[in-house]
């Protein structure tokens, strides 16, 4: 059956899940490179970013890894794909990623602005939803054909779905930095509520791993 | 010098320090207790408040200890002393200690109703200040001479000493819990702006412990 999973999701110890003021330098806005420092030297991230060999194992790449595991199809916020606010005005931003971008399935990006899909190398597409949260989580599952959805963020978006009851499970990895402001994941969501709690709690060096799953 | 620390102040995932709703029963509101699973079972704490022998050693006692270590003097939030809400009926409710409470220095108690200070066994004096927050941190100060004045809590009680920039150093455990609702110690409160920084994260099996201090 396929899962709404979130994964590799990373908040400071102050609960943001990216810096205030994102643009083309700054794609997790200001202070927010600093929350990936658990996860970009992994070896999941290295060969899946860069092609690299090589790379940390262990806990950090441990959760990496599993955020990669039975994935058919991705959800993203707008932000997420682009720096770019309002109407797109070209086709050029075809991502952060470059031509292969690490998703290697179908990834469906949450916008107010129409687009064409975009078939990019290695097996993501990028599809551009305008019909909302809902509409998006149907064409993922479709997609996924029995696999799971990832919600990859950012926050708004993760808060969306927790909202609505789709998430079934989040690994949220909290990083020993202070960001001061952004986009607070927990704000406002009153997940014990909800029926989520921690099933897992995993530290590493860099980063605490949490697991929260809604009870069944 | 004076250092005016936090210490062992524990927040749910969610970054709550303490649940809803807090009453006779529940000193730490609606699922608090479970906050302090990580604290509780500590050689320290199990000495201080409960006279045994035995408990944790280890990482969390570690830090369970050094909150205790060169403290001169404590200040507490009303509600970290009393369930009891606006004019003390009487003067019969003496914390939530017993007889011997496990501050063994002089307590300050950030209160809107006067009331006479209360010597208990053991070497606490609870004083209840009613001219706010920087009339009580004189007041520790001179009461510490020389040692630390530690702030109890609770959340709100260190938010409004952290947004007069009087606290060099917060000690603060994470959780593995969800809360869900309750008083967030981080909520609107940009520390970064203000210059602390993350200076240690050290996890153990039951919490993660950073600790947050000031840039001189």
């Amino acid at each position: 059956m396929t899962r709404v999973r979130v994964e590799s999701f990373t908040i400071s110890l102050d609960g943001y899940g990216a810096g205030p003021d994102q643009d083309i330098n700054n794609p997790l806005g200001v202070g927010g490179a600093e929350l990936h420092q658990w996860l970009i030297p992994t070896r999941t991230i290295q060969r899946a970013l860069f092609g690299k060999d090589g790379g940390t194992t262990a806990v950090d790449d441990d959760f990496a890894a599993r955020g990669f595991q039975n994935v058919g199809a991705w959800i993203l916020g707008r932000n997420m794909f682009s720096p770019i606010r309002g109407a797109w005005p070209d086709t050029s931003w075809q991502g952060w990623w470059g031509d292969s971008p690490p998703y290697h399935v179908p990834v469906f990006i949450l916008t107010h602005h129409a687009r064409a899909p975009i078939e990019m190398e290695g097996g993501t597409t990028f599809h551009f939803i305008t019909g909302g949260i809902h509409e998006a989580l149907a064409q993922a599952r479709v997609a996924a054909a029995g696999k799971d959805v990832r919600i990859g963020g950012g926050a708004a978006t993760i808060q969306q779905y927790l909202r609505e009851g789709l998430i079934d499970e989040l690994h949220i990895a909290i990083s020993p930095i202070l960001l001061g402001e952004g986009a607070a994941l927990f704000a406002g969501l009153d997940l014990r509520a909800r029926g989520y709690e921690c099933v897992e709690f995993v530290p590493s060096e860099k980063a605490t791993h949490v697991v929260l799953r809604r009870r069944a």
